[in-house]
């Protein structure tokens, strides 16, 4: 990190807002537009977190559900933006963009004016009035008839998403509300991606950002899935696309328009300097990686893990959840695959299995819960602690696409410590990345280069692990906050800083190569577990033992 | 509880003393003869409780392992004997017996003489001069190859055992201590039940009793196993029965001998008196609990569970682990069958799954652990956690006898709780018992009364769940204490005070009828429940997936 302070006062060069919406929290950084030097960041929580027991107004919601509340994403604009802007000393006339990454598929019924569905009073208790979180996974129901149809009509475009429509995206999740509010639903004049929506409250134009209405959409070829389909999947549903879907579509690093003055009121920033299409945070870390050539993958590991990657070669990679025409570069196949848990399955260890007397010797030892317990598993020998589990505490996303298979752990004992649980589920969302990335190699497209973004890349044990499981060298991202430095990078485009999102990465994005090596012993060794994973993989996920669909039916019914 | 210091005052009845043996203590009771009343009671714990990672010295373990001190239990007979007698009001020249009950198969070698090998200072620091407890593990190579030659040489005995010999009786134990530290073998010339060494103990007399010669030490029609069958077991082998293991054996409730004097100032009772052949924890609680009719099976609940019945049904029931004539009552067929991890399971849980936060709210509610997950799991409705979980952290005794198995969680989300995984362990021991009920009446051998003793009985909830899943009322021990008690009604039998273990039983044993009774609604939900851990059960149980092998093999090779 430069000290921008001075150098701002002696050298007033063009900078650019980055504002990444996580799970979470939103962060904001101040990026300097010559060579991507990160000069000021804030981060906010955001208020309401997420809703996945009940409303605000204590309105119980059933299981699966994730919900949020648009407001907390302004309150980012108007607190994490002045706030880095202010710490990096950068004045607000140096600042020429704004760009924004967002979760996806994050979505929200609102008016045509923008308005979400959840500020009007008389929709505040109804649940589907929110914004659902991409980790909303209550349209399972919904996303099997949309495959199952689209099977059966040989649809083009499901081949695009590895032969399965996932519950977490725009068709599924708008199928729910009309099919469980149809009164909300009738309502509802735009569907929205919050990606879009932020941009829409910085810039007032709703513009559909192309990665988001080809990866969450199903918008390929020009075209969203034909009205002779969508009448097919419900009754009503057919005007779906053309009422409250369709819009114009914006390109990536595109100009979207110019800061509103209640967004520079906001943010304190200048009016009317440009706003970038909105984007997705998994997408434009991939520049912010410095991955621009076909075959650097970019997994980034938070919550979940985001598999990006261009590609000049076009597979059918079988659970994929989309391949797009440019949707991450121009020119090249954008790629993309996920694992729904990672960060997440680990926080919720924490969260439910991590003992007292852990937290008071972890406390004295000044580590947090988790540096606590990498440490005490880093010493373990490969399978050392006898267990075997599987990562699929929020489903699995690639490449199963099934929302509603579950965590596993095998080989439990009286002499099982919470270290090995821990290093256990470590090892089984490394297991999942190397599914996915078999699962290129063999559908033909190849992977040259494993590049690690995202909060997860601090732990090194867990990095070694992804090293050793998948038998490849690690290269991590230059920056923390790689999100938020492509959301800069497209806010450069936008500007006119640069031609195109390849040349910003060139002069802004970075990644360290092979930091982490693999072990020969350690990874033939993994090569043992991972057959077991395989193996319980497919018993479990592939339908051999249907057991987790039917736990959660008598779930479902117990809850009712 | 009666006031029996007034009592003994004014009319000094006879009394005997039960001292029960278990996994981490010892406890004396001191009971009438006429009516079974307990007069007082008192428990010491094991200083060393259970080595099961190194031994007092230091040296380590390998997994699996699990050892006791013998020194641990003489200091129950000095410390809570004497207690106990304090407490009753009970004058010492009162007491007219004492009898004893043992965890089983727990097994030491010794010299002629009764000194334990561990004792002797050139073996403090071997492993194998120890007491291996009843749990110890280590031994199931020997275990398959005992099982596995008796199948060849169809020897008749092995159907008695259900078709499989445990890793945990004598034969298994001592070929681990042969084939591991031969040294060790050869210097040992007693391999005693700690249930008869204790006895040795008090009386200075060595006789095997019947119950562990017949379930743990294969003893069947007279005999042990051939010497054919030993010689081809493994070399050097040979002589094992005849000069190590062969001792003249005790029948249930006979006099073994006249308590020493030393035992006597040990325990502040009168010298001379009758010490009772020694017994085993479980068999000992059946007439405690009056169940000495045919049918009543006593599942008595507390680290595991044990389950013993007497029978006029001879069955070969797969997976009990022996049918021994008057195992149990004279007359009677005695069947034993149980499961290896119970209340262990559930306290491996506290151990190592419960949240600091859930430890602060339930010091601040005035909960034990247990008491404060089981009331957050206790208004759950059957399902509503969406987990299925095996109950085999500590390997299963019936009806697979392996203890290489482990234990499993499946459908574990983000939102599973600490009491959702906890009320599963529960439930899956719940799904144990009845798997095994099911295996007796499956092969004619019917269960009429389910009865529950041990200290898990006073958990509401849980004794609920048993009703539910098995379909049956349960009835519940009269005795908190139904070990000692047992043994101290064999001890009133050695004395002469009653003619045979029923006529004690009727006088002094007893249990409430219909206590917990099942409700038709979650019976029905539990048959779905119950269905699932059946497929689960044989898929990793019975060799469809042996990951469970193999994880421990991987384990084993990772700690070498």
């Amino acid at each position: 990190m430069v000290n921008a302070g001075g150098e701002s006062a002696g050298n007033p060069e063009p900078c650019v807002v980055g504002v990444d919406f996580g799970t979470l929290s939103g962060r904001a950084v101040v990026v300097r537009v010559r060579d991507g030097a990160e000069l000021g960041t804030a981060q906010h929580e955001y208020p309401h977190a997420v809703l996945d027991r009940e409303l605000p107004d204590g309105t119980r919601l059933p299981p699966d559900w994730a919900l949020q509340v648009p407001s907390d994403y302004i309150d980012v604009l108007r607190i994490a933006v002045p706030e880095a802007l202010a710490r990096s000393g950068v004045g607000p006339e140096q600042v020429i963009g704004i760009g924004t990454d967002f979760t996806a598929c994050t979505v929200l019924p609102a008016l045509a004016d923008g308005t979400p569905l959840c500020e009007l009073p008389e929709y505040t208790a109804r649940p589907h009035a929110y914004v659902k979180l991409w980790r909303h996974h209550a349209a399972q129901a919904q996303a099997d008839r949309i495959t199952t149809l689209a099977a059966e009509r040989k649809e083009p475009w499901l081949q695009r998403y590895g032969g399965k429509i996932s519950s977490e995206w725009e068709f599924a999740k708008a199928l729910q509300v009309l099919e469980e509010d149809p009164e909300v639903y009738g309502r509802m004049e735009r569907w929205v991606e919050a990606a879009d929506w932020i941009v829409w409250q910085l810039c007032g134009t709703y513009l559909r950002n192309a990665c988001t209405a080809g990866y969450k959409g199903q918008y390929q070829d020009g075209a969203y899935p034909s009205r002779a389909y969508v009448e097919a999947l419900a009754p009503g549903f057919d005007d779906f696309v053309t009422e409250k879907l369709e819009h114009p579509i914006g390109a990536l690093g595109a100009k979207a328009g110019q800061l509103t003055a209640e967004a520079a009121a906001w943010t304190g920033l200048p009016e009317g300097i440009a706003v970038c299409v909105g984007n997705v945070d998994a997408h434009v870390t991939a520049p912010a990686a410095g991955a621009v050539e076909p075959g650097q993958m970019v997994a980034i590991m938070g919550t979940s893990t985001c598999h990006v990657m261009s590609s000049d070669q076009q597979g059918m990679v079988p659970g994929m959840c989309g391949v797009v025409d440019g949707g991450i570069l121009p020119g090249l196949w954008g790629y993309e695959a996920g694992q729904s848990g990672v960060g997440d399955i680990f926080a919720w260890f924490v969260r439910t299995g991590f003992p007292a007397a852990y937290a008071e010797e972890a406390a004295a030892l000044g580590r947090d819960p988790h540096e606590h317990l990498t440490a005490l598993a880093a010493g373990q020998k490969v399978g050392e602690h006898g267990l075997i589990a599987l990562d699929w505490h929020s489903g699995n996303r690639s490449v199963l696409v099934d929302h509603e298979l579950s965590g596993v752990v095998v080989g439990l004992t009286l002499s099982t410590r919470p270290e090995d649980v821990y290093r256990a589920l470590l090892e089984a969302t490394a297991f999942g990345t190397r599914t996915i990335i078999e699962a290129f190699e063999t559908s033909g497209v190849p992977v040259h280069e494993l590049i690690i973004a995202g909060g997860l890349m601090k732990n090194a044990l867990l990095m070694q692990i992804y090293a050793d499981v998948t038998r490849r060298p690690l290269s991590i991202i230059g920056s923390a906050q790689g999100p938020a430095l492509g959301a800069a990078m497209h806010a450069a485009v936008a500007a006119g800083a640069y031609p195109d999102i390849q040349a910003a990465a060139h002069a802004m994005g970075n990644a360290e190569r092979g930091v982490y090596q693999p072990d020969p012993e350690r990874a033939a060794a993994y090569d043992r577990l991972y057959d077991e994973y395989r193996v319980l993989h497919d018993y479990f996920g592939r339908g051999t033992n249907d057991v987790m669909h039917r736990l959660r039916g008598i779930r479902a019914e117990a809850s009712a």
